[in-house]
């Protein structure tokens, strides 16, 4: 791994590789990060390693600066020198780094949480904080499509509907999270490190089949590919063809959205008539969003046919309660979603 | 099984069964059977044997008559006596029957097929056949909720699209095809039949996995339920979402193809300038559906991808080819979609 700075130095292949990820960014995503300022989740791992690699190699064209940051979950006698390793890459590569240690596993026990979802939780506010501090404009995650494949069929087995059942985004503004990798394989970017000569740490928890994530990993993703060894193209294609759909249905909602009348205690009133001259499609779709907004709690789809049957029925004077005490009031003339009494 | 006319003849649970599917046809589906002829689509095993029931026991509330066909595929040694079962059966509910032989292993060998198509090819011509020849209406068939989720993950597998993703139409006009158990599981159909004292007939090939279908079976479709033990109520309402959005879709879809010029040649005709006010994923969808209808050869979604893009860059005097020997006409001004010549 040395002189590693332009895309020059390293061979055709690899280079074929950095350009993808360019034109995934720039062309697919419609993002341009000239000025801006990425901060790259760095685990040591193949992924962030290559992550890390490709933004070292693309900043200049892609006219951004990067910076590395690393949690140590502390879930591992080899964590801290696995910390010390990422710290040294950085040093070599000439990039900024930062880290800390949490104890996930006492996080964990405290709130009573799963170890999968309080790494989640703690990594992700990690970065977030270290973000604020060193005033990066995103956060850049290493997933790439074997996480994706294995993401889309977690969101199967839990019954997601469309577009999402396709898979996380590629970029989350609200979040400031952004995937480059999200287009490629595994296999692409092992190859792509193994090439530039790149160490880089195996986390022995990837094997663990306690983990749900993992069990995608082992169990179902190969029996889908062996079905079809073209298996990770349908799934890169199906999350192409969804987030065209995801555009065309956010478009769509805004409207109505735009439409609605929101009061000071956060309810929103929509106008009946109007609404019932949209497709049941949209009015699903929108019933979803409305509810969301109004706080925590999760509506399940088979409330939301309900809600829309009982609109469609057209009956006045109706209340449905949904999760996190939000409730619906339907009029002949309106419907409002209310927000849980303060 | 003895005197199975009327739901007031078997047990609560039983009738409610029978009433589930009567609300699916004509509540959810909104079809109307009243005065039609149905053909069961009958093998012996316990799904068709449930249905041939269930027609039996709401004929009188569907106001519908019913027929039975059964076709002996010749590939085990038993299954001329399962048809003789089959007869019998048919004869105790006072159903009138029809069945024939055919050699699908030769079929299948003449053709270089393979066995599973082969057996579903022949049987669905049997069955339309029959249907012409007894003057039915549809055929129905007893493919219930496990068979949907197998469906639903052969097509992830291959890559289909969304709403084809959520899997199988209950009501196929097109095909006269209607699937009335699609909402009931395996587990409730196997507690009416035995709840009933029904014999049916094991068929050993469902276990075989060299079929794709018994791989989603046996191996893909419990490791979902593993996961998920309400696995099989996420792919109901899934279909239920989809259903919506394929009528939405339709709709939409109906609008812009009845503005396309059709020649005498087949080929269609839009208006470019028209066309791009539209969203991506509507062109998309628009672009698949004229090129089936101009004949075999099946499109991928990244030639739809590049047939959209060429389309945004809208250089006149593009023209690009499609599997069997289509193409796409693009200028300034209109897109032509043309079969292959005579």
């Amino acid at each position: 791994m040395n002189n590693l700075s332009h895309l020059q130095d390293i061979p055709p292949k690899a280079a074929r590789f950095c350009l993808s990820v360019q034109e995934f960014l720039e062309g697919e995503l419609g993002l341009s990060l000239r000025g801006t300022h990425i901060l790259t989740a760095f685990s040591g791992g193949v992924d962030s390693t290559t992550l890390l690699l490709l933004f070292k190699l693309l900043s200049s064209r892609l006219g951004c600066t990067v910076s590395a940051a690393h949690l140590d979950h502390a879930l591992r006698e080899e964590s801290a020198a696995e910390a010390e390793h990422a710290a040294k890459i950085c040093a070599r590569l000439g990039i900024s780094f930062f880290s800390t240690r949490i104890d996930v596993g006492a996080f964990a026990s405290e709130r009573g949480m799963g170890l999968e979802e309080a790494a989640r939780t703690v990594r992700y506010a990690f970065l977030e904080e270290q973000r604020q501090r060193c005033n990066a404009d995103y956060i850049a995650l290493g997933h790439n499509l074997n996480d994706l494949a294995e993401d889309s069929l977690m969101r199967l087995s839990r019954g997601t509907g469309w577009p999402q059942l396709a898979g996380m985004q590629a970029f989350n503004p609200e979040r400031a999270l952004l995937r480059p990798m999200l287009m490629c394989s595994r296999e692409d970017i092992e190859a792509f490190a193994t090439g530039l000569d790149v160490k880089w740490v195996e986390d022995p928890s990837n094997a663990d089949t306690r983990y749900t994530r993992n069990r995608m990993r082992h169990e179902l993703l190969p029996l889908f590919m062996r079905e079809n060894p073209g298996f990770l193209n349908t799934v890169a294609t199906r999350w192409r063809l969804a987030q065209k759909d995801a555009t065309f249905w956010d478009a769509q909602l805004a409207k109505l959205i735009a439409s609605a009348e929101q009061d000071t205690e956060g309810a929103y009133t929509l106008s009946a008539p109007k609404l019932r001259m949209q497709h049941t499609a949209m009015r699903l779709r929108l019933f979803k969003i409305l509810l969301e907004r109004l706080g925590p709690g999760q509506v399940r789809a088979d409330s939301l046919f309900r809600l829309e049957e009982t609109f469609q029925r057209g009956e006045g004077g109706k209340t449905l309660q949904f999760p996190g005490d939000k409730r619906v009031v339907l009029s002949s003339r309106s419907i409002t979603f209310l927000p849980k009494k303060k």
